[in-house]
C-alpha cells in the first residue's frame, strides 16, 4: 500500500486523470469502495495499474474467482458496503457465480467489475469471448456494459446505487479494456444517494400487536436487520411478555448471538421439523424475511412450510425490522428489562469429538466479538444451538446453498473487521471448493481460525440417499458420497498454502488447539477436527 | 464397479425399469456413454442410486465441478464420444462453466446432466433456485429441461445427437428430481444417428490446387481432424512438393506430433508474430479451422490476422480436412514418399532449468503414444517446438483461455486411454484453479505425470502489463501478478491429496524425476519444476 498522504494523492490524480480505469476507481472510491477482491487477466491490466495510482482501494488477490466473490460477500455482510471484485471476462466471472448466488440470497451489496475485450475486438469472437450478460443476469440486480468513456463515471455510480438500494444486491459492470486505457474526462456525477432500509409501516405493527393482545398463538421468523442486537433485544422482551416464540431464518446472512442476547435459534432445515416448530398456532409473523419454503421438495410434504393464510408481515426485507420490533414491544406494553441467556461455560468431558461437543468447545473458546462463518450441517447446527450462552459473536451462514462459501466469507469478514477474531466452522467436503482461500489468508496475514470437520464424507448426501429410500448404497453411490481413499491430509494442504495447522481428535486436543490458535495473531491457523 | 455380466444385467434392468433416472442412464449408455464425471447433490440422488443399477457407466467423483467438466473435455477429445457430467443445480453448473467454455472452443461433445428441484417445487424460489438456462446457453449447443417422464428417453437421445453432430458441441439437460424418482416407461427411441464430419467439397480442393500449381505463395492453417496423423502426413507431402508452409491453430484441441511426423508448429500467440508468420503471400488456406483472430485486441494492431481477401477454405470445421489434404496432395501430384522429422534426442547440459530445457528434457523422456496436456505459455510453447523430434504423442491445449483446464483434461484423457501415459505440462498459477484434480487422479489411480512450472508469478500478466506501457509495477500491480509471499509448497499440496511428488531445479534432477515418475504406474506423480 502507498504510504503517501491519500488526500494529496487523490487531488493530484483527479487533476491529471489519464485513463478510464483511474476514473472508475476514483468514482468507486467516492462511492465508498475500499477493497477490491481481484483475480485479473489481460483485459483488466489498466485497472491493475490504476490500483497503484488511485489511492485508497486495497487490492486482495484470490487464486480462484470464487474466493474473491465469497470474500466480497463476507466483507459486505460485515460492513454494509460493497467491495469491488475484479474478474476476467465471462469465464472468470463464471468461476465467481456460485458465491455470487449465495451473496444474492444474503442480499449483500457487491459491485463486480468484469474486464472485456476492446470494444472493437468483441465482434471477432476471439477464444475468450462469451455472453457475459447471460452469465451475469441470474445473480445480478444490474448488469451493464460500459459503452463509452463518457459513461464510466455515471455507470460506476449507478452500479453502487443499485447495489446499495435496500435490501442490497449485486451490480455487474462489463468494462471493455480500450475504455480502461483511454483518456476519460471526469464529470463528477455525484455520490450515489444511498437508500438505507425504509421505515417500517405502523399499520403492520398495529395489526400484529392486536393479535398478541388478543392472546393469539404467534411465531416470529426473523431475518436481515431484525437479527441485529436491537432486533433481538426487542424480540426477547416481546416473547417474555406475550409468550410468542421466535426463530431465525434457517440460513441468516448475519445474526448476532450470545453475550446475554435472547436465544433465537434457527428454524430447522428439514421440512418435517420446520413445520413442527412453526406449529399450528394462529399466526406466523415475518420480519425482514420471506415466506419460509422447504429447502428441497419432498414427495408428500408441502413446499410452503406455513399455510399462507397464517402469515403476517411486520416488516419486509427492505424495511427496518428491528425498529418495527421495538415499536411492537411498546404497543404490547412489554417489560423494558432486558431478557437474555446468561453467559456460561459448558463442562466438557474428556473424550472423542462429536458434533455436539465441537459446538460446546467452540462456544467456550469464543472471545468477545468473534465472527463465526458456518458452513456445513454436521457441526453447524449443534454449534449455533450451543452458542446462545457464549460471549457475544456474529454468525454468518451459507445463504444460498452453493457450497464453498464458508472460507471465503471468513476471509472477507477478516478484511472487514481486523479488530475481531474470525472463525470458520467448516465441513471438509465444502471446504474443497474454494480451498485456495487459505493462501490469501496467509498472504494477507488474516488471523482466521479454521475448524475443519473431517468426517470424510458428504454427510448430507448420505442422509438424502437414505431419505430417498436407499437403505444400502451400491459401490458407485458409496464412492460418490465418501471422501476417502485417499483421505485428505489437511495438515499437508494447509502447509502447502503457508498455514500452520494441527489435528484434534478429542475434546482436550481441540481445547488445546483453540488456545494455540488464539495466541497466534499473525495469520491463519487450521484445526482438523477428526470426528469418530 | 459391478462384476456381474453387463449384458444380463442390462436386460434385467430394462425389463424392470422403475425410475426416470435409470431410464436416462440406459438411454445414455445406448448412445455410447461409458463415463460420468460427477459432483452430485441432493437433487441428483436418484441418478446416483441408478449408477449402481444400470451397468456400464463408470462414475468418477470430482471435488469441484470444474474438474468434472474439464475431465469430460479431455475424455471427449481422446475418444470422440461424449462423457456425461452430473452437476448440482445452477450453482453446481456455474462452477463447471469455465471448462465448458474451453470444451465449446475445442468442439468437444459433452452431455451435462443438471439435477433440478422437483417440478412442482421450482415456483417457490427455494434458496438453490436459479435461472439454469441463462447460465447454460453461453456454452451449450442445446439446453433443455425435461418436462415429463415421457420425454426422458427422447430428450436424452436428442442431447447425444446434438452433441455428436459435427463438429461436436455441448448439450445440457436439466432433470427435475421428481422425474428422476418416478416410474418412467421405456419407449426405445432408437440410437441417435451420429453425423460424423461431412465429406470435403471437391471444388474447394481444386481451387486450392490451382493456386499451388500456379506457383502462388500459400500458407495453410490446420485445426480439428486436419491435425490427425493422416492430415499431417498429407500436409508434409504437399509442403515438400510445393513449398507451401503449414501451421497448427495456436490452441488446437488435439494434435498428433513427433514419431516422424512433419513439424507443424503452432501459429504464435502474439499478433505481431502471428501476422509475420502468416506473411504477405498470396493465400492463407483454412483446413478445419476458422479465420485466425488476435487473442486480445491491441491498439494499432488488427483483430484479423489475415486480410480476408487472402483466405480460402479447403475444409470447414464440420468437414473432413484430412481427406481434403490427401486429395489435394493427389491433385498437385505430390511425391508419395513420407516426409517427416527424424526422431532424435536432445543433448542436455547439466544446469539450472529454463523453459527451453524443460521442453527438451520432456521431449527426450516421452514414451511412445504419450498424451501431453499443455497449459501455460512459459513452458508450453518451447515444449511443442521441441517435441517435433520426440516419440509419437498427442498434444491437448487450452482452447478457450479459461485457465484451470490442463489438469482436468489430463485426468479425462487418462480415463479415456488407460493404456497410454499422460503428462500435464502445467503452469503454477493456472494449476490452482482446479487443484482438486489431484485427488481424483489419486483416487482413480491414474498414472498422470504432472510437471508444474513453478515460476511463482502470472508470467503472461506481467508481459501484458509491460505491453500496456507499465515499465515499473506499483506495489499493488506487483502483488496482483506475483504468486509469492507465501510461495506454494507443491510437495505439501500433492501430499495433501495423496500424490507423491518431487522437486527439480536442474536438468539432471528433472531427468531423474521423470525416470522415477515413469516407473510409478499405480497413480499420479507430481514434479515441481523450479525455474530460475
Amino acid at each position: 500500500m502507498e504510504t503517501a498522504n491519500p488526500a494529496v494523492l487523490e487531488t493530484s490524480v483527479a487533476d491529471a486523470v489519464t485513463t478510464g480505469a483511474e476514473l472508475m476507481l476514483l468514482a468507486a472510491r467516492a462511492a465508498g469502495a475500499e477493497v477490491c477482491f481481484a483475480n485479473p487477466g489481460t483485459t483488466e491490466m489498466p485497472l491493475v495499474a490504476a490500483l497503484d495510482t488511485v489511492p485508497g482501494i486495497r487490492a486482495v488477490l484470490g487464486l480462484f474467482e470464487g474466493v474473491c466473490t465469497g470474500a466480497a460477500d463476507g466483507y459486505g455482510r460485515m460492513t454494509g458496503k460493497p467491495a469491488l471484485t475484479l474478474l476476467h471476462l465471462g469465464p472468470g466471472f463464471a468461476n465467481g457465480i456460485a458465491n455470487l448466488h449465495n451473496a444474492r440470497r444474503a442480499r449483500t451489496p457487491i459491485v463486480n467489475i468484469v474486464g472485456d475485450h476492446a470494444s472493437w475486438h468483441v465482434q471477432y469472437d476471439a477464444p475468450l469471448t462469451s455472453d457475459i450478460h447471460s452469465l451475469a443476469r441470474p445473480v445480478s440486480g444490474m448488469v451493464r456494459t460500459i459503452e463509452s468513456t463518457g459513461d464510466i463515471e455515471s455507470d460506476t455510480l449507478a452500479a453502487f446505487q443499485s447495489a446499495l438500494r435496500a435490501p442490497g444486491s449485486i451490480s455487474t459492470l462489463v468494462f471493455p479494456v480500450d475504455y480502461q486505457q483511454h483518456h476519460a474526462p471526469r464529470r463528477d456525477g455525484g455520490l450515489p444517494s444511498v437508500q438505507s432500509r425504509r421505515s417500517f409501516q405502523e399499520t403492520r405493527v398495529e395489526a400484529v400487536a392486536q393479535k398478541l393482545k388478543a392472546g393469539k398463538s404467534v411465531v416470529f421468523l426473523l431475518g436481515g436487520g431484525a437479527l441485529s442486537e436491537r432486533g433481538q433485544r426487542a424480540a426477547g422482551r416481546i416473547g417474555a411478555s406475550t409468550g410468542a416464540r421466535f426463530f431465525s431464518e434457517t440460513f441468516p446472512a448475519r445474526t448476532e448471538r450470545g453475550g446475554r442476547l435472547p436465544d433465537i435459534d434457527r428454524l430447522p432445515y428439514f421440512p418435517e421439523k420446520a413445520i413442527e416448530q412453526l406449529g399450528t398456532g394462529d399466526v406466523v409473523v415475518l420480519v425482514e424475511t420471506i415466506t419460509p419454503v422447504a429447502y428441497f421438495g419432498y414427495e408428500g410434504l408441502p413446499s410452503l412450510l406455513v399455510d399462507e393464510r397464517r402469515l403476517m408481515t411486520l416488516a419486509d426485507v427492505a424495511e427496518c425490522g428491528d425498529a418495527a420490533l421495538e415499536r411492537l414491544a411498546e404497543l404490547v406494553g412489554a417489560d423494558t428489562s432486558e431478557v437474555g441467556v446468561p453467559m456460561s461455560r459448558y463442562a466438557i468431558p474428556e473424550c472423542a469429538l462429536d458434533p455436539a461437543l465441537v459446538g460446546k468447545v467452540l462456544s467456550n473458546a469464543l472471545p468477545d466479538e468473534a465472527i463465526v462463518s458456518v458452513e456445513g450441517g454436521t457441526c453447524g447446527y449443534p454449534f449455533v444451538t450451543a452458542s446462545a450462552s457464549a460471549a457475544r459473536h456474529t454468525i454468518l451462514t451459507n445463504t444460498g446453498g452453493a457450497i464453498g462459501q464458508g472460507l471465503p466469507v471468513a476471509l472477507g469478514a477478516a478484511i472487514a473487521c481486523p479488530e475481531r477474531r474470525v472463525f470458520a466452522l467448516q465441513s471438509d467436503g465444502s471446504a474443497q471448493y474454494t480451498i485456495q482461500s487459505l493462501w490469501t489468508m496467509a498472504r494477507e496475514r488474516l488471523p482466521v481460525v479454521m475448524l475443519i470437520t473431517s468426517n470424510r464424507r458428504y454427510g448430507i448426501l448420505q442422509t438424502e440417499l437414505r431419505r430417498a429410500g436407499s437403505a444400502e448404497f451400491g459401490p458407485q453411490a458409496r464412492a460418490l458420497t465418501e471422501l476417502d481413499n485417499p483421505a485428505f491430509d489437511w495438515l499437508a494442504l494447509a502447509s502447502g498454502y503457508g498455514v500452520p495447522a494441527v489435528r484434534a481428535s478429542t475434546t482436550r486436543e481441540l481445547e488445546a488447539a483453540l488456545a494455540t490458535a488464539l495466541v497466534h495473531t499473525s495469520g491463519p491457523f487450521l484445526i482438523e477436527m477428526v470426528l469418530a
